[in-house]
């Protein structure tokens, strides 16, 4: 037994007990007649204490010469502290150390093991496993234990059985890019890692599994945005015998089990807003409700009053600002040229003050009277020393432009507050997206989301305008969850597949097992993903899904800790009968 | 809602109430005035009841025609049964129907879905969602996600931290093949999938997570032998800051928890066996000590009596088999073509009869007199009534014959039961193996195992003779687990390197990470890791791994649902700069 307690654990209930402790040594704190060492485990903090009176010379001496992160054993008794620590669980008392053993000796770190660091993002990645020992990251990585130990928890308990899908599956064209695994077996042919284990939970229902979770690792070959990875996590939900309302009345239970659990926070019930509703009243079909500054079109009270701009626009719209009329013409500017920049790519942007004694002042008073001005404040819900921020172009462009902006100002206001819970459902999402460039319509959610019932006609005349039982679980505007009701009759799959541009040949070749699944009794069905490390992340009052991860790669997918991936062996390549193509 | 309750769910309580459920049309017998259909879901089976009395013609006509595996909604009465079924759970009621909905065709299936189906083991996996339907399989899946919530629940319990590693890591040369997957984005790069999460958990120990575990898929491009998959489950795990027997309690804790959650058995305490005396007593390293049968070496006995095969054998070992004197000579002779075959590979076979009047006879009476036998039966424990075997030649070859051969009788007896448990440590392995066929040793464990304290100097003068604090937690003899206590210090893990052939710069360039680790300050710590397939399978007292896994793959790494691996597009193959040499 290296150690009899934690370094977390001792209390004044322990005071006179010989005690061992390990750990890495934190600080030294060298008095010259006495020698303070703090040591650190995952469970904390415990003071070691040496001193002339009472320490052998050597041992003080050996205390003194330990450097920071070298990993000791102390054996001795637990006296009380002389001045007591009341922020640190075992700052009551403090070991007096008999013996002092080295069990590794350590070289300096590259960075500071303490909770703000001095590493920046590319040394701490690469010393990771020193990166966990610091408290931040590794009470996240517990924290995620945790959530994910609650989802089982109540999965199990309201009936979902976990199955492991295979991982060594078929590429299939439909989506992102896959990762593929030549076979040494199977001469020029290829295993693919999966997106998601969607066609394998379908059949699991096919299979009367009833209903299925999984926490799952996922893959996708894309190119890497900030904060994503090419291998995340998805807790992967299934039931049969199912329609829309079920699923999501299944799932919000579980999201509230968490919230409650995790957070302590009482949710009574997630409203639900239409995909149309979402984009109309947010710009944004995953809107963050924390806060208001919803959406007001002004189209009627704006237009036809000769201002050009407004005139010649599909769209007309604004938010009101809480508290921002006293923004100085500078910081307006300053606020027209971030709407400018052409990550946000509006052309201007209209701004009215509501003044304290109930006069406006905008930026087109030139064209607009006080009158004019009071109905755009009517419409925007705006009170006095509010300020309305209005923007106007095409449906689709001004509303993300004017979404980017309302989160924008409820960062500068605070709004958006880390532990503040807003759950949403946003339900009737279309059935398919057009690619502009392609002019081809894509399935917005995948290709075995069914569309609402008596729609599938529509799929000829309107395709656009179809509506599926799609649902995305939104919580602070981040999409936390998607799911649909799925198709479960060989018929619609192979409409939908000739829809989405697939010959019948090539539907068969990808998916052929499915629709023949399908014509062997497969019940209704319907399910779910959570994205886990965004879910956790949101949870932990974050924002970098990196920080709950404990290995994660960087933006070119490399693990720079392990440097991987690498070149292999020429023998390797010609075992899996593959050439490089260079 | 498409269903009120589960087909298991109904009881004598629910007479009277109007009910919906849904499910699989199990059979139909059509009695003419009265129809009869069983309702099957995952939860159970429900009888449904159709008759010319109470049922309307049509609805009765409907019922009649229903195929097998059709799936249906019955909205109905609950109604007291006539004949009691008290084998069903539902059997005390019957379902009295008035709506009943189509909610999928099924066509005929190729197999029966009963828990003996007519379907051998290649249509059940191409059409495995089908063979999922069946008893036998799907309480497979649910006794393995019972097993895995009892793991997580435990683990938890006593402080393991659930920690994901990657599964795109890098390629290493040592213990099996990988899988790889080439890189897009790296030209000319390559991930592999771990084979086990070895060096991450490691590398958290480093970290200072103290207590890891995780349930894992790990890949293995091995060619595969009956029952073994490229793709399996394991539960990992490592503790820091401990000593062998920290790691023994700490396990034999988690496996005496699962015999009594799961089986009811309550084991006091595993017992303890070295590699060496494992090989002695049982011949083999995985010893199944639910019967007796030890081996007994008889070279003192045996040898210097004129039979020349004994004499100039390394070893002449035999056992008694408890009440086989009956074998006739023709079942003596097949035994004797049995341990011939070359599975087994021995020369010959030396029987005794130990008859019931207290002399014997043997295959060898002209070389051996009755007190020679004798002392043989009292080596080998044998009584009358009892069959002593003996095999003879070099030691390693013999002990694996005698071995098998031991197992093979156990079968034959029925002392291979099924609901009987028996764990066993086997520890002090040997560090290094000697692959006789390229004179090079290799890490019998892995190359991250401790020698035992003060035999690092062995590792030059006798390799072979170096013992490693690594061990196996053995049940029915099965391996089910093996660990070890791992190296945590640069120097010792070079000299491992060296030892196994590697250069210093293999070793950097494949491991530089994990040693570059271990200067900044690692913990003593160990761990062990289960085969989870293989624990779950025997758990449920069965041989198969493959009717505990969803989705198998079968002995050419072939997903035959899916039909995986499958050709990639040119277009795909030139992302990933490759091209096939073929």
């Amino acid at each position: 037994m290296y150690r009899s307690h934690t370094c977390g654990e001792l209390r004044a209930s322990h005071i006179d007990s010989e005690v061992t402790l390990c750990g890495w040594v934190q600080k030294v704190r060298d008095k010259g007649f006495v020698v303070w060492i703090d040591l650190r485990d995952r469970y904390g903090l415990t003071q070691l204490v040496f001193d002339e009176e009472r320490s052998a010379a050597e041992l003080l001496e050996k205390a003194r010469s330990l450097g920071r992160e070298t990993v000791i054993q102390a054996k001795g008794k637990v006296i009380e502290r002389a001045s007591k620590h009341p922020n640190l669980p075992t700052g009551d008392i403090e070991l007096l150390v008999a013996e002092l053993t080295l069990l590794n000796k350590a070289l300096l770190p590259p960075f500071t093991i303490e909770d703000d660091t001095d590493g920046g993002e590319d040394i701490r990645m690469k010393y990771r496993y020193l990166d966990i020992r610091r408290n931040p990251i590794k009470n996240n990585l517990i924290f995620r234990h945790q959530v994910t130990m609650e989802v089982r928890k109540y999965l199990s308990d309201h009936g979902f059985i976990e199955v492991e899908t295979p991982y060594l599956i078929k590429s299939t064209p439909e989506g992102a890019r896959d990762f593929v695994v030549p076979s040494r077996m199977n001469e020029g042919q290829f295993y693919a890692l999966p997106q998601s284990p969607q066609t394998f939970k379908q059949l699991l229902m096919v299979g009367g599994m009833d209903k299925y979770f999984q926490i799952v690792k996922c893959f996708r070959d894309e190119d890497l945005r900030a904060d994503r990875q090419p291998e995340f996590t998805q807790i992967d939900c299934e039931m049969a015998f199912v329609e829309q309302e079920d699923v999501l009345n299944a799932f919000e239970g579980l999201t509230k089990h968490l919230l409650k659990e995790i957070k302590g926070v009482t949710i009574d019930r997630f409203p639900r807003m239409t995909y149309d509703e979402a984009m109309k009243r947010f710009g944004n079909d995953k809107p963050d409700i924390r806060f208001g500054m919803e959406f007001a079109e002004l189209n009627e009270v704006a237009q036809h009053k000769d201002f050009n701009v407004f005139n010649s626009a599909e769209l007309v719209v604004g938010i009101a600002v809480p508290g921002a009329a006293s923004y100085s013409r500078k910081e307006l500017d300053a606020l027209i040229d971030w709407v400018r920049r052409p990550q946000i790519g509006a052309k201007g942007m209209v701004y009215v003050k509501c003044n304290d004694d109930g006069t406006f002042k905008s930026s087109v008073d030139k064209f607009y009277d006080q009158q004019d001005l009071a109905a755009w404040a009517k419409l925007t819900g705006a009170s006095q020393g509010d300020l309305i921020l209005v923007l106007s172009g095409n449906t689709k462009e001004t509303r993300a432009q004017l979404s980017a902006l309302r989160m924008e100002m409820a960062e500068r206001l605070g709004l958006r507050k880390a532990d503040e819970f807003a759950p949403l459902w946003v339900i009737d999402f279309p059935l398919l997206e057009l690619d502009e460039e392609t002019g081809r319509y894509h399935a917005m959610h995948h290709p075995f989301t069914s569309p609402k019932p008596g729609q599938l006609e529509l799929l000829e005349s309107d395709p656009g305008a179809v509506r599926a039982n799609a649902y995305d679980l939104v919580l602070n505007g981040n999409e936390i969850g998607g799911g649909s009701i799925r198709i479960h009759d060989k018929e619609t799959q192979q409409i939908m597949f000739r829809h989405l541009g697939f010959t019948p040949e090539e539907a068969k070749a990808q998916f052929g097992f499915l629709m023949e699944a399908f014509q062997y009794g497969a019940p209704p069905h319907g399910g779910i993903a959570f994205g886990l490390d965004r879910l956790v992340a949101i949870l932990g009052g974050q924002e970098t899904i990196r920080d709950f991860i404990a290995f994660p790669k960087n933006n070119s997918g490399r693990d720079v800790m392990i440097d991987a991936p690498a070149p292999i062996d020429e023998e390797q390549l010609k075992e899996l009968h593959l050439k490089l193509d260079n």
